[in-house]
């Protein structure tokens, strides 16, 4: 990419970032309501500790850095980089102010401009390749922040709504069909110049089997049919794991559902609304989607089944620029990006032959690789350009906060 | 209290709670650093739905409530009231945001300026006890915001002072001389016409046995003689309930203590500084006050002792008013009033016919009589109008974050 | 008492450890069903380790422990004697096997024989009173045997009789009489030469207030009463903590109840029973017999109260020797002593001068006066020559599977 | 297998689960060290229930079961058969007792000698497949029994070992040699006409990619090499959940590793021995392993890679019946199997076409697959019947109680 091009995808990407913040209260940046989220005001710090670290630092002359405490504070989990405050204390941080925050992201994106509008030297590639890097990690800390914010707001009984003027998905969902797909040995990893996570490669030969593919995510309404045959009541439908899971948190139905006077509703960023039995079931858990295939009687696809269909089709779909913040009906079009990152079957691994990025920046994926699972496709709250085919996303079984759906397969 | 005089308190007491809170940001409002604290914001609500909850809803012809959310969201712990919203989530309640908060505190605070603008009828007598007994439990939580305050910030490993300005108390502790007091039947608890809690009645006749005060808090230099004589190694100093939580919490010195490099540190509300070997030693449990009798070969004096002398005084000393924020040096000035609540060695009971105030009002003291231990006295975060010699304050054996000290006794 | 009662005494106590250990397999001598229950054979051990440690390896020339590896074993919590066997692991100690623990036993009653067979020398009396201490603590793990083999019976789905062969309390509970007792400064606390803890002393003079006693405990039938009434349901009966407890373990009636197919049944040491509405009210938390007095318009006792009146009464009452083991109906005699250990209002805290025993027996009973509750009068499972009028025992306000129960008093 | 043979196996399997127990004690027998581990009572009665369930209750006529209560109390995780008793309790079931719970094997065996004494019927096949079952059933449990009571000894300070009788492996460890190993599509799962469990079907095509196999295990030696090399105190080793377990569990050496004054010891069945660098490393976690991997530049070995060289080789090694009862140094012979259980890299997932059993046996395998990683090889307290090349074992990544080691492989 072009030296001009990435600053105007630095400013695009950044400011993304805070136009998805205007909706909050001061207040509202403050918030964790879990361990495994982040309050607002941190995430916008760290994406731009992100760029300080790995960019300004090593590749800015002089830099002297914003606030010294900004590098224990705003460090996520990079080891390598030096000691972090503990993740479920990132809510105790009333200081930095979110004002002091927002100073701080204006003085990266000075220093930012100004690193790319000096004459490229010897480190074009190297400063180049970090800074795509850096905006990858933004945009996924944008997907994140809106996770985040739904589940924050949820966890308050008012039940807030993110944002007033979201439409609502229309349509419906047609009945499912499946696509033959043929077995043998192919290819995926990423290949071709542009950007990719190191866990995307290298490319490499796998193995396919005779499988079919569902051409769509299932819906509310098929997932409802699962509850009311009594699925989270039947262990037998359920990895050992999961039915643990499921008792001790009393699971009895996705994540954001409510039942009231025999009535089901969702909260969404929108705010709580009727359940739309057309729309993708939405927040499963791996342990919900893995048994509503065997309930179904069909399993869960592989990664590399996905891969496979994702390189033959366009990055389209129901995405953040979407402004829906909520998963569509299929409708007539075509449901294999977007929408829900649909979950696999398959264990988040290195591929063959793969190799950390050098340095600190290989504590992005690699050390992230056991117990848990890989998930595929983007979702209504990522970026399309964000996306590739061969994109890898990855949480543990148990976690429901993410926009994850649930796709089936099954073997010819 | 004549109406009139009413009016004045109620907007003196009002305004401390928002000059109080002058120096927060807006992110330090919204802060909960453990259960046992409150954010800033919510201690705000709270003291105004106590108004709300207790004088304008029965009092106020057509009372209509500001947000019928409220009573959910505010309620602290008056079960007869309804249920409530649980005290460890208080931290995620970004909504309703600190704007509306205020506009609840001003409605109210319009209202009740109302109420008390009108004549005075049948029911006054009532109303003006219920809204002394308000305000009283507004300065309470101002004492405690003062508290949460000072634990939230020490949690931000920025340690930030809440205030820059506070003057740093000056002067020495003088040796501590010891009182000679007679024994027999005598009388406490509180008489006469003025405001009490329901906790300090009824006055009844009490065995003294002889013995002596010390007429000065524990200082921190005589404490730093405990701890470098291993009283935090040795359990034969110990209650056993005190050990186990020493061990459990790695207990090495008070709360707020810092030993770096050789050299005693004390974060304060005006941020970290020297250990001050004159003051007296600050935020200690009960256990650790215990602990330091023994070694001392006294023991903690009897809440009875304490308000028979207490009574005995003028109320004056280093209170809020005084600005410091932090317990000073006795110097030449009697120390029995004010820098920190005294703790004693009585299980917090009932008084021999005690009788809780009627309704939901009877949930503010006599439900918390297990397992907590009484402190007399008063300290540098406390109003002094608030203050009576016969005031019970109480807390668990191991909590540190209020302003307690150490005042010697023995048998004659 | 002479060298050769005290043999006696030994004898006879030290066998009834063994025999009630007679109805268990051994099997059950392994188990600690909760971290406050010790399994059967660590009792046994215990016991004798306080006889070696506090009177063999003082007392006993040229002693040479039976294995050194008990002293860390079978410490209960003398931390001046040394480290310990971390309570909660008792229940791992399949070594030393209960053989050997047998063995153990043996020899220390062979050296304990020896030594009472000596001529006394001038540690007569230091050591009569050891071996005297050392008797009655052994006759409190006797009443721990108890509780614990219950404990753990009950912990089994099987529910085991620990004995097949228990006679059930007959007769019935006739109408509660209430006994005027009038105040004024009188005396309780041990006095007289025979053995007492230090907790009972000194004897001191206290203050008693005009009060009314209830001549028996409260019934089965009248604490249904009190459930049927919503009593588990209504916080404003409980403490705030007891209310917290209740909702965090679920109580919706005294330990070892049980509703099934509309039929209470009692879990027992001689297995499961019908509820016999006559027999008193037992396993309660204070939290519960506070709550029912509450309810009742009553008060629990205060503990100088029932030391008065029990010091005018014989000590007799259904005690471990009336081999019912379950408390029994008060029919027409006198309910002061034994079946129940009655809760009382009096935290359990240092009686005015009180000084513990000198050296490693001081962490007998002076370490736990804090957070915890005083009870008297003993119990069906406490041997009556144990007990005394002055005779204090104390629980956690929580704790409900010792032999607890509830008198009601009133001011008068 | 004939039924005769059948037969001979049966009672040579069953009786050497008595004979691993016979060097208990009773008390030892109620063990349960963790949640993970279960009392030996308890191995010996549910595998005697897997018997009576699968087999006795479907195939004996008018079969009366022994105790109605032990379908409940030994049913471990089968869902499908009915509620059972909760795992981490099974340390508290002191009933049955041992006794009881020797004749209920000896009364299975006595029907099961029964029923294949009979001429066999229709159901000859399907009793044969769920007796082979049972006795590969047996024999996991016999290879738990001596995990499990070597962790519960463990946890006893007294460190006592289970037999005093064992002989010490002797000899060295060669230096490490590499096996180069050539990729393409092979096959692997169980085929022919032996026992599998479901688990290892079907067989099928996997892709092979080129890479080296290390011949042995990685020794005692070789891993103090990394701990010295400050191993577990370097982040960038770990994989990220590793080193959440290793903060948390405070782990610097592998589990029984003790080091005093200077010199390593480890805690074997044979009681604590100096370590023998020769041996193979032994109760590592997957996280250490994989660390030591990246450490030295290498990685685990898949599972199909392991798999294809095992059937290459003759099952012959340090099994139980080697009766050291720990890992031995390589020496001159082949270490691939037996000795300990080699990590993989491989999550335990099902493979391409994989059907859990119909019904409750169905209950095995399958529903463990997920958060899993496979190990190889067997051990040297695994039965070498037991095994066969396509055994696939599995545990979390961050257990360690099992006789875990470590097998080094790399990319061609």
């Amino acid at each position: 990419m072009g030296w001009k091009r990435l600053l105007e995808e630095y400013r695009r990407v950044r400011s993304f970032s805070e136009q998805l913040c205007k909706p909050l209260a001061v207040d509202d940046y403050q918030i964790q309501s879990i361990t495994e989220t982040s309050p607002p005001k941190w995430h916008l710090a760290h994406v731009s500790w992100f760029f300080e670290t790995f960019v300004l630092t090593p590749f800015q002359a002089d830099h002297a850095p914003f606030d010294t405490d900004f590098h224990y504070l705003f460090n996520s989990y990079y080891h390598t980089v030096g000691p972090m405050h503990p993740r479920p204390q990132r809510g105790l941080l009333s200081r930095p102010t979110l004002t002091r925050v927002l100073e701080y992201r204006q003085q990266i994106d000075e220093q930012m401009e100004a690193l790319l509008s000096r004459e490229p030297g010897a480190d074009r590639d190297e400063i180049a390749f970090r800074i795509t890097l850096g905006l990858h990690h933004e945009q996924q800390h944008q997907e994140l922040l809106l996770m985040d914010i739904k589940h924050n707001f949820w966890a308050n009984p008012l039940r807030p709504a993110y944002r007033d003027d979201l439409k609502q998905p229309s349509g419906e969902a047609p009945p499912m069909r499946w696509l033959e797909r043929g077995g043998g040995v192919q290819s995926i990893g990423h290949h071709g110049r542009g950007f990719a996570y190191d866990n995307e490669t290298p490319r490499h030969s796998v193995l396919i089997y005779d499988h079919r593919l569902a051409d769509r995510l299932i819906t509310n309404g098929e997932f409802l049919a699962f509850i009311e045959d009594g699925g989270y009541r039947e262990p037998a439908l359920w990895l050992s794991d999961g039915w643990a899971r499921l008792q001790r948190d009393g699971w009895q139905h996705p994540l954001y559902w409510e039942l009231r006077d025999g009535q089901w509703s969702q909260f969404t960023l929108g705010g709580v609304r009727p359940l739309n039995l057309h729309e993708p079931v939405c927040h499963l858990s791996l342990y919900e989607a893995d048994a509503y295939a065997r309930w179904a009687g069909k399993r869960l696809p592989r990664e590399e089944e996905l891969e496979l269909i994702l390189a033959e089709q366009p990055i389209m779909g129901n995405f953040v620029e979407s402004d829906l913040l909520h998963p569509a009906p299929a409708g007539t079009r075509s449901q294999w990006y977007g929408d829900l990152w649909a979950w696999t079957a398959s264990p988040y691994a290195p591929y063959p032959g793969f190799r950390p990025l050098a340095g600190s920046m290989g504590e992005y994926n690699g050390k992230f690789m056991s117990s848990q699972v890989v998930l595929r496709g983007g979702s209504c709250v990522t970026a399309s350009r964000h996306l590739r085919p061969s994109y890898r996303n990855f949480f543990y079984p148990h976690e429901r906060w993410m926009f994850s759906g649930l796709r089936l397969a099954e073997d010819a």
